[in-house]
């Protein structure tokens, strides 16, 4: 039996990077000591405090269809969230309630991709990026960015695949290098975006964790509004990874015909995990605050600990919950370098090269961990990349 | 800004008869005494107990990503139930977890057809599976049943457009008209899918409510497990409608590639979710005979209550939480009927026509208050059809 072409296509080919990271789970489920800085997964749960608004409103008979484009009020939560964050005039109506931030991405590309157009996408990338696009029955297209640009995206890249397009995807602050996308950055792509018709698809799932200078939302730029599709979650501002909550805002119109898509493909969010999202939101920045706390923190040590040697780089890593190391200086793949040094010191580290391969030659590391368990970590890896550098 | 053919063109075109639901919402929302039989919503909740064990669940810290395609242990007691029920062979590698039937039903089209794909589906059909093929970029393809064979599907009408079609889209016990599939029906469709090369997907989201004959999955006719593609879910069969999981159940290779698929569209379904599916499944057939109970009651009530007159047929009313019931005695559409009858009596009902149209004439009566006042708005009907009926 035939299955269709998205299906078998999905996953594309050649090797993708993880393989070291389904090794490092192989060993933890063997009962391993290994240190895992692979994922995007916070060290805290979600707060109880949400959890048990969660289930007040489920014993308090909240346990049936949910309206589909989400309960009123907490799209009302959301937009004023947005409004106050961008200074874009937002409403409930252009809030879309979904199944969690990819399945926001999945939805946009859907609601503007016919089978066959090009959507473009930035490498390095976060995993499901090509995949997603590939699922709509659309054909991904990337642009490289360029570690020494820290990799901001030039707006010439992106010009030059630009023709013919339907869509340009990023993801700013960034998974997986860390770089916060600068207003300079944005209004290139802006100009790109206009110029091209190009719908801009922004994901911006990490806009609590900005370490360094101020997130933009290009939605906020001049005459973007119309032409923006931003998907967010309350994954990594409120360490709600596991609830699949999240939100799409866009133009009234795009967010009508996204509620008809949601009605054929999820039917809306449970009504239980809006209510505890609304209480979330509720909190205000204090409890983003809280969230976002560790990666702070721990992003300081880093600096501090990779300031002491020269043979590992840092990208700037202004936002997001991950280091983008480069350690080039070692002569090896991103690839070798986290095999060897799983093998070595037991500490798991993503390979650039599963991000595509503009970071080959990187590895990128989750602040995941416990201050003193990460610092420590952090200087293995170091003595470790120096000790390589010095031998080659 | 254009949109996508697909999202564009998702609902269709033509009056969908879902007016009469839209305005006696809109009665209730005004605090008027509408009595609703429209929806397919129970008119219980969830049961305490599979809260307590998903609060338990949440608690214990199970909010972070859940595997995509579903826990393990989830997978195998879905498995189980399955293998039990049908006598298939049935493991945890032939089961997806997946966030609600619906996005079951998106999935399956999705990894089966091409854009532009024929999709097979049977009128009277459930509101969104026209939609949902058109959500994938395949073409719905119709194949109308008849109210003369209390809408069992004829072989030969489906074969007659079964040419170069891809799949075949089922749902027995069916919603709308209450037909189960008898196993000479099954036995005609298997006989159509093998000899066209056709997935057959069938919906078994009401499997828990026969109340005559019995439930035949088509999974487990001769030769069909390795086309067939169950979806299934939660929603009806454990009054868990609003925590939108559910599962599909086909080949090992499908499975394989409906996970890739999930990675990209929800990336998996609430732990905490899954957890209370896995006590709620394990409370075995006495949790669903008790959630089912009403239904077969108040559908035996309903015999009673139809036997006494002969203005308003009754389609034999197998399975699920609905009646059909043959109204062109009175001359009106279902949808004329449907109005008035909300106009002078405040009970809303579904007309036929918002299904099709091999149920015009008809009228769909979901069983979904309490006995009493279902009996009452049953004789009220009846004595309002006998009426129409006697003066024109």
């Amino acid at each position: 039996m035939q299955l269709s072409d998205r299906i078998t296509q999905l996953t594309g080919d050649g090797s993708d990077g993880w393989d070291v990271f389904y090794r490092s789970r192989q060993m933890v489920a063997d009962g391993e000591p290994v240190i895992e800085l692979t994922i995007g997964e916070h060290d805290v749960r979600t707060d109880p405090s949400i959890l048990e608004a969660m289930h007040k409103a489920a014993l308090g008979g909240h346990t049936g269809y949910a309206m589909v484009p989400g309960i009123k009020s907490l799209r009302e939560a959301v937009a004023s969230r947005i409004q106050k964050r961008t200074g874009v005039p937002t409403t409930y109506e252009n809030v879309l309630i979904s199944a969690g931030g990819q399945a926001g991405l999945f939805a946009a590309h859907t609601a503007v991709c016919n089978p066959g157009d090009r959507a473009l996408y930035l490498d390095p990338y976060y995993t499901t990026y090509p995949s997603t696009i590939r699922g709509t029955a659309a054909v991904p297209v990337v642009v490289h960015t360029h570690a020494e640009d820290a990799f901001q995206p030039r707006a010439e890249d992106i010009d030059a695949e630009s023709e013919g397009a339907t869509s340009l995807l990023i993801n700013s602050p960034n998974n997986p290098t860390g770089t916060v996308y600068s207003r300079q950055t944005l209004d290139g792509i802006a100009d790109v975006c206009k110029r091209h018709d190009l719908w801009l698809i922004s994901d911006e799932v990490y806009d609590t964790q900005v370490w360094e200078g101020d997130h933009v939302s290009p939605r906020a730029l001049p005459d973007m509004a119309e032409r923006t599709i931003v998907v967010s979650s309350m994954s990594k501002s409120h360490a709600m990874t596991g609830s699949r909550i999240g939100w799409i805002c866009a133009p009234k119109e795009v967010i009508n015909r996204l509620i008809d898509l949601a009605t054929n493909t999820t039917y809306g969010v449970a009504g239980f995990i809006q209510d505890a999202t609304e209480f979330a939101l509720s909190q205000g920045a204090e409890l983003e605050d809280k969230v976002a706390e560790p990666f702070r923190r721990r992003r300081l040590l880093a600096k501090e600990i990779l300031a002491q040697q020269n043979t590992v780089g840092l990208i700037p890593a202004q936002g997001a919950m991950y280091l983008m190391l480069d350690i080039r200086a070692t002569g090896l793949s991103g690839e070798e370098f986290a095999n060897k040094l799983l093998d070595t010191h037991m500490i798991a580290v993503m390979p650039g090269e599963s991000f595509g391969t503009a970071a080959a030659g990187h590895i990128r590391v989750a602040m995941t961990i416990d201050d003193e368990r990460f610092a420590a970590a952090l200087n293995t890896l170091c003595e470790f990349a120096k000790d390589i550098a010095e031998t080659t």
